[in-house]
């Protein structure tokens, strides 16, 4: 007697005697379990023989309830399965108070099911969008590992905090009320553990790009951090990114790697993840359907994740992207929230979304924006005033990927580093990667949570992590 | 005319005219550049027709510089390779000053290049290092794929701190000078970000039962930190953990699940990584030769890999192996350290190894400990002093997994979370597991640190991740 999980079980066509674990989803008509183990969004009909069964059994079979069920695998009579189990033996493995147990056979709302995210993956929605993540996970590795890229974990504390991405949090050992103070008052970081002041990191690039001008292709996958007060559904303060960096590649390059991955890792989840990807695509479909007709998206989720499987990325200067929005009809019927007026605008979301959704009707990477809207360490073009940088815009969502051609020239960094007062000590290693055979690199930023909320259809960041970090929230 | 990597050309048969981008190792006689691009631990030999090169050309070859090289790929006339590429242009992308440029073509101490870990995978010790444990993680992250495992990111920054693992460092906003105080004098965390005191993780262990016992199997792979001072050749404040979890499975299948996994992840490299641990096994081999004899290992480091991966590792109770270890010639003349004397003892390093390697040789499983050595979670036995705990035993290096039955009596749980001051409100989400259809579960946590040393044969934790974080030292 074998043990199958829910998912081998749906997939058999030999019929025979089985024995398998999972929870009761519902139990109606006194007969009819929906059984699930995780394994598969899909359920499995188990039929109690409820004349045959001891009623203290029956009453305990709630939502919820671990059970252990041996019964024949056979034809299901019902629709919607292919096959069911006629149970000939069920036990009790852990009961569930149907007064109490918080999922109930119904819809909860999600600031509910936030709240008991502990449980949440109990249900439908939540339990796809976990598969979907983990797939998504998958997916990148493998694409980098056949790829030739090494994956590097890079630090998590960091003393450095020249990397001017954002707020920091502070990591910290000393006594918190009395911590020791120097000569002139200030916090002694000499005495804390690593003997200076340390902080949670908010990108793993700069250390990435140490491991590329030596092992050629590698790329990061790991947890960031932001000490922002942004209480919106698209920030998290704990988030994981995935950051490549490649020598020898430039910004063309740069563009190919991120236009050849992003669709790699979608492609994959279309072929691995089909049954959660049409739940989570009803699911969004049901859900617009409350919403009025023009604040619904234009197209179904499966649709939008062939969008970006199907069609080539239009590559597109910031330049001549200023002049597209600069002529669009919202800009001059004022329909934009922030209206473009000239050159070194930064780009919205709204601007975004209209030129991959309304212009060019296709994934827009925009490419060579001005230098001072970017960070320090991006290559300057010979006109000295753009910067080879790269955004990815998706449709939906805005921007989901960033990257840059990196500065390789020992001059001209020291000098932007200087003009931000970002002091050479900070960086001496980040500097020795020009004094010491530099070479042209590149790489690209992607927020995995915007990509997991891209392909999952769901539209706030804490229903796509299993416990998410903001404002005030640190539960489980 | 194609870019090729170094690991692609050395396997090329067909010989043309190739283009190349890497960096020097070294240039000998004017005439022999070993070019390295990180792909392989291999370099390929470029030969410069020195008489047709600019003198100023060939001055600027210096280890670390990096080049861009065109030439035909032919049959090589030298030993140790099949082919070498005859150079017929050689461009100088950066230069590298052969007078301070630290890493020379000779033997560096590995605290010298600990100092400069920025560059230290330009070596071939650590470059070899690295592309190992990259390929460690994939083989990780491909076995639980290819299981039916999900891959869940539990939080990095935690607001309980009931886990017990050790020493936490404190994640904090708030201003570290002049912390706002509460009425009490005390530190007033709510008005930190998260409105409570939060931490760095442990473990993702709580965490991961929370998505088992809904996903059926799930693992974690991220950084967990510990604030203890430990300044050891074995410990780190920051280190990757993988923390697979698993409903409806006893201390039995808990035992097949590890042997399986650690068996499978070692043959990945085996057969993915054979020059590197080829290179490995002889660097490991020609430093012992430098020990005194009884201080050398028996096995060379690719047989301790085959030790594992072909022998069954036997599985033997806690209270079976403190009677081997009592009745054991080194217990007997006082050849350990430690003492055995009677049962309840916690078992050292030196007794591990005499199990594996002396006693049993082969990989040694212990199981049921003594409750009061391991921790709350652990389920109880019936005799109501040992617990469902396991540790599995390598040669060299000792424990390398610990893992558990967990305790999903409700009534029980709580006993022993009593028993230790662990209130009950900490883990209130905790405890949900046990109320609504609980069943037995378990998993096991690997340090991969730990894994890394085992499989690379390097002795000190510090040289098997990119930037180690220990006491005093936060540098890069």
């Amino acid at each position: 007697m074998n043990q199958y999980t829910v998912a081998t079980l749906l997939k058999e066509t030999n019929f025979k005697e089985v024995h398998i674990k999972g929870w009761v989803r519902t139990f109606r008509a006194n007969r009819f379990i929906a059984l699930n183990d995780g394994s598969t969004i899909n359920n499995i009909q188990c039929v109690v023989d409820f004349e045959n069964t001891d009623e203290n059994i029956l009453k305990r079979i709630t939502t919820g309830a671990a059970v252990a069920i041996t019964g024949d695998l056979v034809e299901s009579q019902g629709k919607g399965q292919s096959v069911e189990i006629a149970v000939t033996n069920i036990e009790i493995l852990g009961d569930s108070d149907a007064e109490t147990y918080p999922i109930q056979p119904k819809k909860h709302t999600f600031e509910f099911l936030r709240e008991n995210a502990h449980l949440r993956t109990r249900t439908n929605t939540f339990s796809a969008v976990m598969r979907l993540r983990s797939a998504l996970s998958f997916a990148i590795h493998k694409y980098f590992n056949d790829n030739g890229f090494y994956y590097m974990h890079t630090p998590i504390i960091t003393g450095s905090d020249a990397e001017g991405a954002g707020e920091m949090f502070r990591v910290s050992a000393l006594d918190p009320k009395n911590p020791p103070l120097t000569e002139d008052g200030d916090v002694n970081y000499k005495e804390d553990f690593f003997g200076k002041e340390t902080n949670l990191t908010v990108s793993g690039q700069l250390e990435a790009e140490t491991y590329a001008m030596s092992l050629g292709k590698v790329y990061t996958f790991g947890p960031t951090f932001r000490a922002e007060n942004s209480n919106t559904s698209r920030h998290l303060a704990e988030f994981w990114m995935i950051e490549p960096e490649v020598a020898f590649m430039d910004l063309a390059g740069n563009m190919d790697l991120a236009e050849d991955f992003m669709k790699s890792v979608i492609t994959y989840v279309l072929e691995n993840c089909q049954d959660d990807l049409q739940f989570l695509d009803d699911r969004l479909f049901n859900e617009e359907k409350t919403k009025p007709q023009a604040e619904r998206s234009e197209m179904r989720l499966i649709e939008k994740l062939k969008f970006v499987t199907e069609n080539n990325f239009k590559r597109v200067s910031y330049t001549e992207a200023i002049d597209i929005l600069r002529n669009s009809k919202p800009n001059k019927k004022k329909k934009f929230k922030y209206i473009i007026e000239e050159w070194g605008a930064d780009l919205q979301s709204e601007h975004e979304r209209f030129l991959v959704e309304k212009h060019f009707k296709s994934p827009v990477i925009l490419f060579d924006y001005p230098a001072n809207i970017k960070a320090f360490y991006m290559r300057l073009n010979e006109d000295g005033k753009t910067v080879r940088a790269m955004d990815i815009l998706f449709p939906g969502i805005g921007e989901i990927v960033g990257g840059s051609q990196r500065e390789e020239r020992l001059d001209v960094l020291k000098e932007k580093m200087a003009a931000l007062d970002i002091p050479e000590e900070e960086l001496w290693w980040y500097l020795d990667l020009r004094k010491y055979g530099t070479a042209v690199h590149s790489g690209f930023g992607l927020g995995f949570e915007r990509l997991v909320m891209f392909a999952s259809g769901m539209t706030n960041i804490r229903d796509v992590i299993p416990y998410p970090r903001t404002p005030q929230n640190a539960e489980f």
